[in-house]
């Protein structure tokens, strides 16, 4: 919501918030799907907003955008066919053409006008959509998902807040249409909120996952536009552990890290050890 | 700030800010040296402020107070003395005195009134202060610490933002003191701010500690209270690497770990393999 200049989001039952100062608003209109926003502010640089809850800001997109895929990347064996479930801005799509060995990326956004303000106010995250490789379907991603059968390496589920038209994306019902559009050796990513401000929300998304996936593990990265900040991500694999990185792409990865923002080997090998608290929210032993 | 029955935090020049809406106002004084109030919250229970700003809460005090006792004393080889300058809620001790082979823990707080207040309103924070081996000595910091001579084995600095009268406790010349008065293997922990919202201060820190020390290293844990929540703390030794944990200890840490909310030994280990942001902001190679 809009308080004198600011944007406020209010979450864990209205009770705790967090706000942007606001220099100008850029954007607004009711797409046929939610309310698109970009305001421009102080501290985080322009920020897109669905429905009033922040999405991405120029200021920390790249931690999200980096996390997501190249952590499956490197796990996964033969990477060949990639896709992104949500995911309009575009920054998961950057990360992945910078792959030479991935031969198509599709991108599944229900909302084409996301698409289109994110050329407009995120021009770096949405650079990769031009990429021969890439196909954008606008079309039903709970629709589409059913339809792929054993199609994908990797897919990202690249969703809002579980509420709304997005709390399908949590539901094992849905992971199991992940699961059968993954190849044998496939992996799922998706964010899965904050621990601290949905405790319960998590154990749900958690105990969904594994009834589905036979490794399930969890790390966090901060996204500093999200309510509480600290932010868990969740690695559904049908095989691979997520830190058996794949020894091939190693060297390759030495290389690209060295331009990643946030994305680096060793980080990767690291954050899968997880604290107790974290343990206890995710039900692992 | 109090708003309409929210206490609101600002940073970032005053253009981010996190709120917690207040269900009860417990208790306000002006001590001798800053404003000291508690109130009762919806999402994070009690939350201790100092001059306004958030510093303890009954939901996430075990994280900081966790991390910044067990992992040095997980690196230090022989730990028989520790000094806590700041600390006044007594959480740090409490982790500390849970160490059999530890024979004295000083605690130098400034302010004897945090000391009073804590014992009030967070009682299990302050449960450790009992503990024989604990003296709580109320002396200024900077007086205290240039006395100290090779004889402390552990030194947590627990303080406040580097602003007013705590802003010293940032400076090389404070971390000359520390490093005097640390035995040979001596280690210094220290909450080192948010990079997201504090780039230059968090840079100036660890620059500051590197004039002093030959290991410095990082890592992060999440804040709920604090702005921007994705918090840093600093690893300073004069010997041991902070992944280089004492094997003597591993046995006895096994057993107490299964009661700790947040720190085990494989997350100790792996948080000090960090992004490539966090290298950036901390001049790390």
């Amino acid at each position: 919501m809009n308080v004198d200049n600011w944007m406020i989001e209010e979450s864990f039952r209205n009770t705790y918030s967090m706000g942007f100062k606001v220099k100008a608003f850029l954007h607004t209109e009711q797409s046929k799907y939610q309310k698109i926003e970009v305001v421009e502010t102080e501290s985080v640089g322009k920020l897109l907003l669905l429905d009033g809850k922040t999405m991405v800001s120029e200021k920390d997109e790249f931690v999200y955008h980096e996390v997501v895929s190249h952590i499956p990347y490197m796990v996964s064996r033969s990477c060949k066919n990639v896709l992104i479930i949500g995911g309009g801005d575009g920054g998961v799509v950057r990360e992945f053409v910078k792959h030479a060995d991935i031969q198509r990326i599709d991108l599944v956004e229900i909302d084409e006008r996301v698409i289109e303000v994110s050329k407009t106010y995120f021009p770096e995250c949405t650079s990769g959509l031009s990429d021969k490789r890439v196909r954008v379907l606008p079309e039903d991603g709970f629709a589409f998902i059913k339809r792929a059968k054993k199609e994908y390496d990797i897919i990202v589920v690249d969703s809002t807040d579980p509420v709304d038209f997005a709390s399908g994306l949590f539901t094992d019902e849905f992971y199991q249409d992940v699961y059968n559009a993954l190849t044998d050796e496939g992996i799922m990513m998706n964010q899965t909120e904050n621990p601290f401000l949905d405790e319960w929300g998590i154990k749900n998304i958690y105990s969904n996952m594994r009834k589905v996936f036979p490794v399930v593990s969890s790390f966090t990265a901060p996204m500093l536009i999200y309510p509480g900040v600290y932010w868990t991500f969740g690695f559904s694999s049908k095989k691979f552990r997520p830190t058996d990185l794949d020894p091939a792409k190693l060297q390759t990865m030495t290389g690209i890290q060295r331009s990643l923002k946030w994305y680096n080997v060793d980080w990767h090998k690291g954050c899968f050890s997880i604290s107790n608290f974290h343990k206890t929210m995710i039900g692992q032993e």
